[in-house]
């Protein structure tokens, strides 16, 4: 089998020993006979599995005791409406900062839920610029550019836009009101300070697993806060309080978060994985600055994506070229997302640094054949 | 590898092929050098997948034009909230009937939905007697016990409850009100006119595939008219009006529900199903009525499950030494649901007649040894 070069945004490529392990144990789980998906999740060989992931993703993601994690279904579209049901009392309102196409759901689904439980959802920043089709986000706002409502519910941003490849690299400032991040796709691509959130929230598909699961680190009193008046399902306490099995949770996403840990492990943990990816990252933004006038990265060189590389090309028949060349070498997933064109590179934790160069040297290459 | 002779009531067993399918094409699918899993859920091959799955759904299970297939997440247990979010207009009522402990949380769930959203969900029938843990079902009710409101806005009951092993044999007349199955543990293990239905939903994990994934099968119309005043990732207008892709789904699980149609379909569709089911189910309460008393099936003759067949020993520490019996021959899923003790043995679509024969065997056996 030849691998192909994987670069799609998400699901994303998953590390060959988490995806191997999988195939060996696939119809034998531990000598039982069964494959892990054929395991009833409260017996004792699944219930290793559901540990084993969140305790090692604990232990790399650094998440310190006060904070829970918790799997949940639904993908991070549904937290976009779970968090405001949780913890937008009726009466009060909830900051939303919104930096790309992400965010605006997020706030669109907030303001539904608002209309729905007698709360608000308010907008505290945005950087967008221009309207529908047009519309652009190039870069992430300051802490003075956040108005931020120092009695509001909770704070929400989404620290990388996946679509617009725009990055927060730093945890804004909060006050004292809680701060909640939709950090889909840049979860565990190097250590942060977990404490600094009340609630961390990204489907698995990018960093850590399959999709069909998201992982929410919650820190406890957020949680035992959270409203009571909503269905029990959509409870976040209903999931802490249960272990993330009130009801059958996605048993074999859960452990094919397991074996991608191990393997996170395995690369000597979130410090080298952090490194590569900025090894990555450098590497590919290099090839584009070196051709500027070619390549047009819009995002500012401060807010730029490590997980996701958004470019244009002087013209779209020139982006289908490159991506007809590209596919030749086996890479796939270069294509920008559907609703703003141009090309994406996904550069999460299980691309390896040699698929980067490959395309650096092709984008290094095409640009001097087409420039 | 010697296969568990596996009886858990879900997530159950899967059909070895499905299985050996997933392990040959885990690393590498069809020749694109990533796994399915990597594939992006906007893309041709994970397309295919996805249709392929649905049609032959929609084929083996004889799906009218006028319904939908839909493939949604949380599990059935977020189905007992989203259901009434979408089909109970503000003041309004829908009736539900319950014959077991997932009719209860059904209608608790309802019962919030309800206060939340201005609407009422009213308790049409139920079987249960006694309080608390001695709450026992043991039958449906018959269509005049059932009080229907010509006027509400639905009708819900469960087909079959896994945890009291109590089923429906018959689809309950509704008049002219939309009715509303979950039939979660009964889905699929026989051919069913669909056209009676206004909605049916079931969690994957019994007869279709693996957890993590739930299929709807829903009247056009119905989901036309759902409330609008929810949010967005609850709509089940959503669901439908994006084929089931407004975000990404486990698509992982969605393969392996392909490949378990694919296995219905080579063994000859749903009536060679039903034919062995009825076989297997047969076998065992012959085995129990043989010694009946020995073995107690508590459940009425005419609601008996033929998914989940549960019953007592004259003792617990009898039970205990069954369990440990069967255990030595490889027979695991035996217990009861931690809520209500004693046996429970699943029968879903994959279980061979085979595995029920032995233990059948193994039942009377004991009788003679312990009775």
């Amino acid at each position: 089998m030849t691998r192909a070069l994987n670069f799609n945004a998400g699901p994303a490529t998953l590390p060959l020993p988490a995806l191997e392990l999988a195939r060996d144990e696939l119809l034998d789980f531990g000598g039982t006979g069964m494959s892990i998906m054929e395991h009833s999740h409260r017996g004792k060989d699944y219930e290793a599995v559901h540990h084993e992931a969140s305790s090692l993703m604990r232990e790399l993601a650094g998440v310190p005791d006060t904070h829970q994690i918790l799997f949940v279904q639904g993908g991070a579209s549904q937290l976009f409406a779970q968090i405001p049901m949780n913890f937008l009392p009726a009466g009060k309102s909830a900051d939303y900062v919104v930096t790309g196409a992400w965010g605006e759901k997020a706030f669109a689904e907030a303001q539904v839920v608002g209309k729905m439980l007698a709360g608000t959802a308010r907008l505290a920043a945005t950087t967008g610029t221009g309207d529908g089709k047009d519309k652009s986000y190039v870069r992430v706002p300051t802490d003075p550019e956040i108005q931020r409502d120092p009695a509001a519910a909770y704070l929400h941003y989404t620290s990388n836009e996946t679509i617009h490849g725009v990055e927060f690299h730093r945890i804004p400032e909060a006050g004292n009101v809680p701060l909640v991040c939709d950090a889909s796709s840049d979860f565990m691509w190097r250590k942060v300070d977990m404490s600094r959130f009340a609630l961390v929230y990204a489907g698995a598909q990018k960093n850590v697993g399959p999709s069909g699961i998201v992982v929410v680190v919650a820190h406890k009193d957020l949680v035992a806060q959270g409203r009571k008046d909503i269905p029990k399902i959509f409870q976040l306490r209903t999931v802490a309080d249960n272990d993330s099995l009130y009801n059958t949770p996605p048993t074999f996403s859960i452990y094919l978060i397991r074996n991608v840990m191990r393997w996170v492990k395995a690369e000597g943990g979130l410090d080298a994985i952090e490194k590569r990816n900025r090894d990555k990252a450098k590497t590919l933004y290099d090839a584009l600055d070196a051709h500027a006038g070619f390549y047009r990265a819009p995002v500012d060189k401060e807010s730029r994506s490590v997980m996701n590389v958004v470019f244009r090309l002087p013209s779209e028949a020139l982006e289908e070229q490159l991506l007809a060349e590209a596919k030749k070498r086996r890479m796939v997933g270069l294509k920008g997302h559907r609703s703003v064109g141009g090309m994406r590179v996904s550069l999460y934790n299980a691309v390896p640094l040699e698929w980067v160069s490959s395309l650096a040297e092709l984008l290094g290459d095409f640009a001097k054949r087409n420039g």
